[in-house]
C-alpha cells in the first residue's frame, strides 16, 4: 500500500474516525486506525468494540485530486501517533507507504517518520452490515433533538437503560425520551417513514454523532440490536442498550393548577446568582410565587442566604412554594429554546413541567426536592 | 462599615488580592478578604501566610466617584463567595453593609445576599512594613526578565533553593539566575541603584506579580528575609527562600569549538515534529551537525523513528552529535526572543549554551543527555 494525500482532508478524515477509538483497550488492534486503499478510495476504520466509525475519502472530489500515486493494500497504524504527525506536518501533501510488512513510512518534503504498524489481518472482525428500519432526519433537526433531550439521560452506569435515549416510531410519528429518573425530556418529531420500532440508543453515541454531522441529512438504520448512522461518506455503528425503558408516562402529572410564564434568560440569570451559595450536593433553591411576586431564594447555614425578585411575569394560581435542583431547571429552560418559558405545577410535592409557549414538541418534567426552611 | 462601590473596579481589586488566597488553609481567617474602609479608601488584604497582597481603591479616581455612602469599619468575608457574587451581579453599583457583627449584606437593585462574616480582629497579625534596598524596574523589562528566567527554576520542593530566582545586585549591575540543576537561565540587567544585595525570590511569586502588573514601573524592596513589590495601589509581600544559591558559574563552559546559528522558529517546529515519538520521560532527541547538514532525529523501539533536516544555517566546527531533552532546548530558544538563535557546544558530553545573536544580556545553559542509538 502506498498513497500521496492532501494533508488537511486526511486529518479531517482521521479526526472523525478517531472519535470511536479509546485511550486504552484490552485488544491492542483497537488502538489503531485500519487504513485500506481499495476501489472506493481510502477507507479508514476505528472502533472500541462498542462504537465503530468507518469513513471513506474518494480519490477525486469535485474534479480535484485528493489521493494520487496509490497502490492497493491495507495496514493498522497507531491512531494516537498518526493523527499527531499528520496534524503537525506543515506541508500540503503527505505520503504514506508500507516499507516493510510492519513499518509504515510517513513523509513530506522535510520530515520522515517510520511508525511500527500491524498487519490488517490482526484487526478483529466487525459487523459492518447496514440493516434495519431506515429513518432520514435533517441534520439541523437531529442536532436540535439531541440538544433538547440527551442532557436528561443518566451519566451513571448503575441502570444502563437510563444512559440511553429511547427512540420510538409509529406511523410517521417519532418520540425521543431521556430520563435519569429525577427529570425527563421528551421530544415529538414527525418522520417521513411508516416504520414502527423502539430502540434504546446510547446517549454517548448520539452526542458524538451530533458533533460530527455536517451534511444536510442523516439516515438512521434501526435493527433489533444495533443502529447504523449514515452521513456524508461516514458510517457510525453502535450496539443498542438491552432492557425495557421505564414507562415514563407515569411521571407526568395530568393537571396543573399553578402556571407561571416568565422570560427565560432573566429567570436563568436570577437562579444562577441565587444558587451561588447553594453549594451542597443537591443545589437546592426555592421558588415562591404569588399573583404579585416571583422570588428565588437559597440558604446555607454555613455560608449565608440569597434572594432575588423578578418583576415581569404572568401567573395563574394561588400562593405557591416549591424547591428544586437549580441545575435541572436551568437545563430544562435552556432546552425549551424559546424567549419565554412556561412552568406548570401540580402541587408542592409533585413533579412539574417546563414547556415552551411556542413549541409543543418539547416537554420537560422535573421532580421537586424537599426543603427545610 | 458600609459602602456603595463601582462593581467592575471592585471586582478587579478583589481579583488582584485573591491571587494570594489559597483554596485551603489551617488558619480559616486566611480564606477571607480583609476589607477596611479608612481615610485612604477601601483597603483589601489577602494572604496565605507566605504571600500577602494589599491593594487600595481610593474614594475618587480621576474626578470620578468610585466609592460613596461609606462609613468606616472593617470585616473578614469569604474570598470565594464574595468574588463570585460580585462577578455575577449585573448592576453598575453594589452596596456592602455589616448588618450584624458577623453578617454582611451585599446587594444591588435586584439581588440580596447575606454572607456569614468574621470580625476583623480575628485576622492574623502580618508584617506589612516596607523596608530594604529599593530597586525600580520598568514593567515591560520586569515581565521580560521573568519570562526569560523563571521557567528554568525547579518546580520540585526537594531542594527549595532551586525554586527561587537568584537576584544579585552590585554597583548598578543586576543578575537574575534560575536553575533546576539540569539547565540554567541567566539575565544581566542594569539598574538605577548602587545597592548591593543578594536575594532568593520564590519563582511562584515572581510569576504571579508579573501577571498582575499593569503600571509603568515596579519597585522591589529587598530586605534580609523578605521582598515587597510595589506597583500602582498594590503591594505584594513575600518571604525570601533561605540558603545559599548554587555557584552556577561552574556549570558554564568557557570554550565552544562548535557554533551553530539557525532560524529559531524553523528549529523549534522541526524539534516539535521529531519529538512526537519521544514520549519517554526524558524526551530525548539527537542533533547531528556537519558543515552541510543539520539533522534532528528521535527513536523509540516501541513506536518508531523520526528525522528532519534543516537546510538554512551557519556552522563553524567539525562533525558533531549531541542528544538532549527537547523541551529544555525549546524553552531556551523561546527565551532568547530573537529571530535567529546561536547554539554553542563545548563537546558531546558537555553543557551547551543557547544565546541570541542580538542580545548579550540573556544566556541559557543546558546539560546534554546520553543517548543509546
Amino acid at each position: 500500500m502506498k498513497f500521496t494525500i492532501e494533508r488537511v482532508s486526511f486529518l479531517k478524515l482521521l479526526s472523525t474516525v478517531n472519535v470511536a477509538i479509546g485511550q486504552k483497550s484490552p485488544t491492542p488492534a483497537f488502538l489503531n486506525f485500519k487504513l485500506e486503499i481499495n476501489d472506493n478510495g481510502l477507507v479508514v476504520t476505528g472502533s472500541d468494540n462498542d462504537i465503530t466509525i468507518q469513513s471513506v475519502l474518494p480519490f477525486m472530489k469535485e474534479d480535484k485530486e485528493i489521493i494520487s500515486n496509490y497502490t492497493e493494500g491495507s495496514t493498522l497504524i497507531s491512531a494516537k501517533y498518526l493523527i499527531e504527525i499528520i496534524r503537525r506536518l506543515d506541508s500540503q501533501l503527505v505520503t504514506l507507504e508500507i516499507i516493510d510488512d510492519v513499518i509504515v513510512q510517513i513523509s513530506d518534503n522535510k520530515s520522515h517518520f517510520q511508525l511500527n504498524a500491524m498487519r490488517s489481518e490482526e484487526y478483529p472482525d466487525l459487523d459492518l452490515s447496514v440493516i434495519g428500519e431506515k429513518v432520514s432526519i435533517k441534520t439541523e433537526d437531529f442536532k436540535k433533538i439531541i440538544s433538547q433531550t440527551a442532557f436528561a439521560a443518566s451519566t451513571r452506569e448503575v441502570r444502563p437503560i437510563l444512559t440511553a435515549v429511547n427512540f420510538k416510531a409509529n406511523e410517521g410519528s417519532a418520540e425521543f425520551v431521556a430520563t435519569d429518573s429525577y427529570r425527563l425530556a421528551k421530544k415529538i418529531y414527525e418522520i417521513d417513514s411508516s416504520a414502527s420500532f423502539e430502540a434504546n440508543i446510547p446517549v454517548k453515541v448520539l452526542n458524538e454523532v451530533s458533533k460530527l454531522l455536517e451534511d444536510n441529512e442523516i439516515v438512521l438504520n434501526i435493527a433489533s440490536n444495533k443502529v447504523v448512522f449514515e452521513f456524508g461518506n461516514t458510517k457510525v455503528f453502535s450496539r443498542l442498550i438491552n432492557g425495557d425503558f421505564p414507562k415514563t408516562s407515569r411521571m407526568i402529572p395530568s393537571n396543573y393548577p399553578f402556571v407561571l410564564q416568565i422570560n427565560a434568560s432573566r429567570f436563568i440569570d436570577a437562579m444562577q446568582r441565587v444558587s451561588l451559595l447553594a453549594i451542597e450536593r443537591e443545589r437546592i433553591v426555592k421558588l415562591s410565587i404569588d399573583s404579585d411576586l416571583v422570588e428565588i431564594s437559597s440558604k446555607s447555614e454555613q455560608i449565608g442566604s440569597a434572594n432575588e425578585k423578578i418583576e415581569l411575569f404572568q401567573y395563574e394560581g394561588g400562593r405557591f412554594d416549591i424547591s428544586f435542583n437549580v441545575d435541572y431547571v436551568i437545563d430544562a429552560i435552556k432546552a425549551a429554546q424559546s424567549e419565554d418559558v412556561v412552568l406548570s405545577f401540580a402541587g408542592e410535592m409533585n413533579a412539574f413541567r417546563v414547556t415552551s409557549p411556542v413549541d409543543e414538541t418539547i416537554v420537560q418534567i422535573i421532580t421537586p426536592v424537599r426543603s427545610y426552611y
